[in-house]
Parts: structure tokens; sequence; C-alpha cells
């Protein structure tokens, strides 16, 4: 059978020049030769960021992401009332809290620095050293997390969500047909839900899909060596990292570059396994400019630095002044922009 | 001189109709009379909100206003980091931390409860004891307060601030034509200015401008007993409150009804005046259903119940429980509307 005997040819054209793939077609004959090798290896390597984080365990709704960026700023369910998922991930620093380890109740240090939330939920896992599997795993084990919100029990958070009658209305509508909807569980959902909506696109994506002169030429220049170097074998995807574990220092220890004022021993803390000593989850560089101080110890302030240190440590490259200023460039071109409604406060309901 | 030989019978029918005190007639017109005598006493006592809160030591421009809001979420500046003015102002709880007592930085509490800030900058001063003379001057004296943002100097302040090339290029904007605009003086007037503009209009406001169905027969009840009790008294004009001190224990100490751990002695501290023993600045009541727990040391968390002590030992009235009910139901039409701009978050410029 001949597809073409069966449909249009104005339906078979709309649907053609629909697709993605042919406008990056298309833009790219207004790109140079250049541009368009760096857009095909970039598009194979990375892609363009998707418009949201689905996972089929927990369906991202609209009444779900609405209570969820509440409870995002809900500091009520804290043990001492002053720590709320935005207090480590405050959207005006990018979902960052600009520290070098996070603080949490009662100014208890975290073992290690907050990575920003945004883009952050189609990772392999969350955490540092992957000891939560999803953003929703990690929403849910924070509220008791001795140094986060430090509460002494699931059941003191429902205590205190089931008071408040704005969110029980809140918890009947994003989870319908449940019995006793405000639990801990649902909150780690809708949590997680808002987080999975958190994108930031970024000059980057334009150029992914064709738009050659998205980036300045030194911007350019660093995607290169970013790509030349090797940087993305292990920051790929359209995150540019959090696809996998890495040993930080594969050809020295890290120590000799950071201030780190402690080796810590990475993945090997879940594992136990020999092999995960000092390896990390590779973080997601999106909005990475935005973001110091660096690493999982915040041990590092300037991004030349830190990549440097990476390509010297990783890689087994010394990288020039102009490199690691090109590749921090680059960098800059994957600074997002924060959407409307996720920079937009909620004001959460009353205590009764 | 006869005023009308010289303007046209028109002119002044309009001028007359765009007059508010006409409009407040016209729409009384369609009020019942009883509601029309609350509508011309609360018109007369409060009076609506105005738009912003200005002064002429402080003119509000935009560009003042666009670096305030910047720098009220700006908590680099403080000695841990992690204290801004939204840190004890948050906006999802309008603009009050929900703390007994406010937390600086290393969780240093704060010795009385956070007022909030919004509808706040037009009182006789700032904080609960009156030691703060403006909203500007609490602004600057709160990153050096040891336990506020607690920096060790003004300087150690405007120099983290001239280290980001997004301040300067703002504050330049803000203070045109100064030499060194980037001082901690010209925080506080930015601060002050974003401030001055935090306005919540609320069912209240149409009420008083003419709108008898503005407000449920309940609130209208609780506004009807709060006049009569002789609660505006002290809690007066658009703010209901912030233009006087007061004794709070008239007619007994308050120690005796609220869970105080110890006894404030109020603006006695700052004027060592015996007169001035125990005396408050009398809280704005605007948006008080929404901001618990109360009173300066956080220590009562039911408005009903706070409601019934200021009757008892201000008044010498031992209101019923349908009394402070209603009550209760007033002060619900005095929580407003809090403007887009204030409930979106800035972006702040990058640590480089």
């Amino acid at each position: 059978m001949n597809i073409r005997e069966r449909v249009p040819v104005h339906t078979m054209l709309r649907f053609f020049l629909s697709s993605v793939t042919v406008l990056v077609l298309v833009s790219s004959l207004f790109a140079g030769a250049e541009d368009q090798d760096l857009i095909t290896r970039s598009s194979q390597i990375f892609g363009p960021l998707p418009q949201t984080m689905p996972t089929e365990q927990n369906p991202i709704t609209p009444a779900k992401v609405k209570l969820g960026k509440l409870l995002f700023y809900e500091l009520r369910i804290s043990i001492d009332g002053t720590v709320s998922c935005a207090k480590c991930h405050p959207i005006s620093l990018y979902a960052e809290d600009g520290l070098k380890k996070a603080k949490g109740n009662n100014c208890k240090e975290n073992p290690r620095n907050s990575p920003t939330i945004l883009n952050a939920a189609a990772q392999i896992s969350a955490h540092w050293i992957g000891n939560r599997t999803s953003v929703e795993d990690q929403a849910k084990q924070a509220v008791v997390g001795p140094p986060a919100f430090g509460m002494p029990s699931y059941e003191s958070v429902e205590k205190i969500l089931r008071g408040m009658k704005g969110y029980v209305a809140l918890f009947q509508e994003a989870f319908p047909g449940e019995k006793e909807p405000v639990t801990v569980d649902n909150f780690a959902m809708a949590v997680g839900a808002f987080e999975r909506t958190l994108m930031t696109p970024a000059p980057f994506d334009d150029f992914m899909k064709g738009n050659g002169g998205a980036l300045t030429e030194q911007q350019k220049r660093g995607l290169k060596t970013f790509l030349d170097t090797g940087c993305m074998t292990c920051h790929f995807s359209p995150y540019l990292g959090g696809q996998m574990y890495q040993k930080f220092g594969i050809l020295e220890p890290y120590g000799k570059y950071t201030k780190s004022e402690k080796i810590d021993e990475g993945r090997f803390v879940v594992t136990k396994n020999e092999a995960d000593k000092y390896a990390f989850k590779v973080p997601v560089l999106r909005n990475v400019a935005m973001t110091p101080p660096y690493f999982h110890d915040g041990s590092v302030d300037k991004l030349d630095r830190v990549i440097w240190i990476m390509a010297k440590i990783q890689i087994g490259k010394e990288l020039s002044e102009q490199q690691t200023g090109d590749i921090a460039a680059f960098f800059r071109a994957l600074t997002g922009k924060i959407s409307e409604d996720a920079m937009t406060v909620p004001i959460l309901p009353a205590m009764e």
C-alpha cells in the first residue's frame, strides 16, 4: 500500500512542515557552515530543552502544580518555622541559595551545596550523591531530614497541613477521589509536579534550533572548546548533566585544586562500593553562571576557575585563560528565562 | 466676584462629578440607611487606603522602586548569607514570617515579632517600640543589626554591592548624578521607596467608598462593634493603627492574659520615660487575619482571643464570643490584594 494513495498531499505537506527537524534544516540555510556544524553536533549531544520533565509515576496536572507551588513556599511545616523548599532554592537566585552548603532548620548545615531545582527533575536521581531517587523522593525526605525541615514525623507535617482549610481544599482538587488526600506522599507529588514544570529555555536552545545568531562568537568558540575538550562526555543531554555519576578527580585528587575543608567520599557513602569513591552526580549546567559557589561543597567561587579545574583533573587538559573564558561565555548562553508563573509568589493559606 | 460668572457650568459639573465625596454620596443612594451611617463613620475615622505612602524625604521613583525590590530579596549582604528583608517579611505570608519572634543571621532571635511591611510605611515610626524613625531608617539599621543581617559595617555591605555590576548600573539609574551612588543610605532609600508602594486595597475600602455590599452582614456587625467598643480610639487612619503609642494593658497587666515568656518594657526602653513603660506602637490592622501570631511577642495565636484580650485590658469591656467573632470577620475584610508586581520575585544580579 502506498501512503500517497491514502493521504492528501497538502496534509502530508502540513505534517512535513510542522516537524522540528525540518525547521532546523530550513533555518540552517541562514547559518554559516561552521555554525551549522556546531548546531548539528549540539543537537545530537544535547538537544533543546523540552517543555516539561514528565514521569509516569507522577503525571503533571494543573491542580498538582498549583498546590505544589504553594507547598514549595510553605515554611510552617518545618520544626523552627523557617525552612521551606524556597529557602535553599530561592527563585531570585535561580533556585539556589548562594551558600557553600545549605542551611536548614536551626541553622544546621547540610552536608553539601544546594543545586538549583530549575531543569532538575529529569536527572537520574536527586542530591549530589544520588541518595534520593527523584524530586518527589527528595521533597518527601526533606520534611523529616534532620538538617532540612527537621520535623519529627510525617504525621506531624500532615497534622499541620490538615489544620489549614485552604490546603485541604487544594489537596482534594489535586488528588480527586482520595479519601485522605492530605498526606506527605501527596505533598511530595505536588511539589514534584511543580518542579517538573520549572524549565528555563535559553539562547543555546535557540541556537540548537538553527538560529546561529543566538550565540555570540565567543560563546560559539566556547561551545566548540567545550566539545573538543570532551566536557560533553559527562555533561550531555538537554540539561548538560544529571545523567550519570562520575569520579570527581579522575586524574588527580580534587582537593589539590579546590578549597575543600574535607574530602567527601561521594556516592560511596550510599553504595559502599569502592568504585564509587569520590563519585558525584554530574551536575546540570543550565544556569550555571547564575549559581555560584560551585562543586558539591561550594568550595570554588569563580566559574573560570571551576572550568580550568574540571578540564585539568577530569580530562588532563590545561586550558588557557582564553579557553576558560570562552567556555564561561558559552555557559552564559545557558542562562535561561524563568517563567512568569514560577516568578510569582503564591499567597499561602491562613493559619486558623 | 461670583465664580459662576467665570467658570462654565459644564466645567463645574465635571469637577463636581469627579470628586470622591460625590461618588460616595451617589453610591450611598444604593446603600441602606444603617450601611450609610457605618460608611460615613468609617470614612471619617479611617478613610480608604491611598495609592502609595509618599514622603518628602524619599520621593518614590520607578527606578528606586525597581532597585528596592531587588535589594529587598538580597541575602548576600548578610553575615551568614541567609538574611534578606524578605526573610522576615515573605510576601507569601503577607510580608510577615509566622514566627513568634523573627530570626535573623545565624538563627539569632530578634527581640520582637516581625510586623508586616505591607501598608506599613505611613506609621509614626518603625518597630514595635519606635526605635526606628522610618522604613528607610529601619532598612539602613537592619543591615548592621546584630540579630538582623549582622554585617560588621556599612562599608562591608557597600563593598559587596559594588562588586556586582548589575547593582552598580541600577543604583546609577535610581540615583542619577551621584558620584558614588552605591551606598547603604541609597540602599535604604531604594528599599524604602519599594515599601512605600506596598498597598493592599481591601473590601473595606470598597465599603468606605460607598459600596455597602462589600462587607457581609457579620462584617458590618463586627465593624459596628469595633467602633462602639472604642477600638478606633487607637486603631484609626486608613491603616487602622500605626499613628500613636499606647500602653499595652491600660487596665490590667497584659501578661495576665497573654502567654508572654517575659514582660517587655516597650517604648520605655527607648525614652526611659516612666510614662512609656509597657507602651508599644499601635499595630496596623490591615491584613491582620493573615499575620498570626499576634502581639509584640507573638504570644497569642488566635485572632478571636487577641480581640477579647484587647477589649478587656485596654477598654475594660468583656466581649461575647459572638462579638469577638464579628470583629474577626470584619478584620477579614481588611485582607487586601497584593499587587502583581509585589508578588513577582526579581532575579538578582550575578555574583562575579
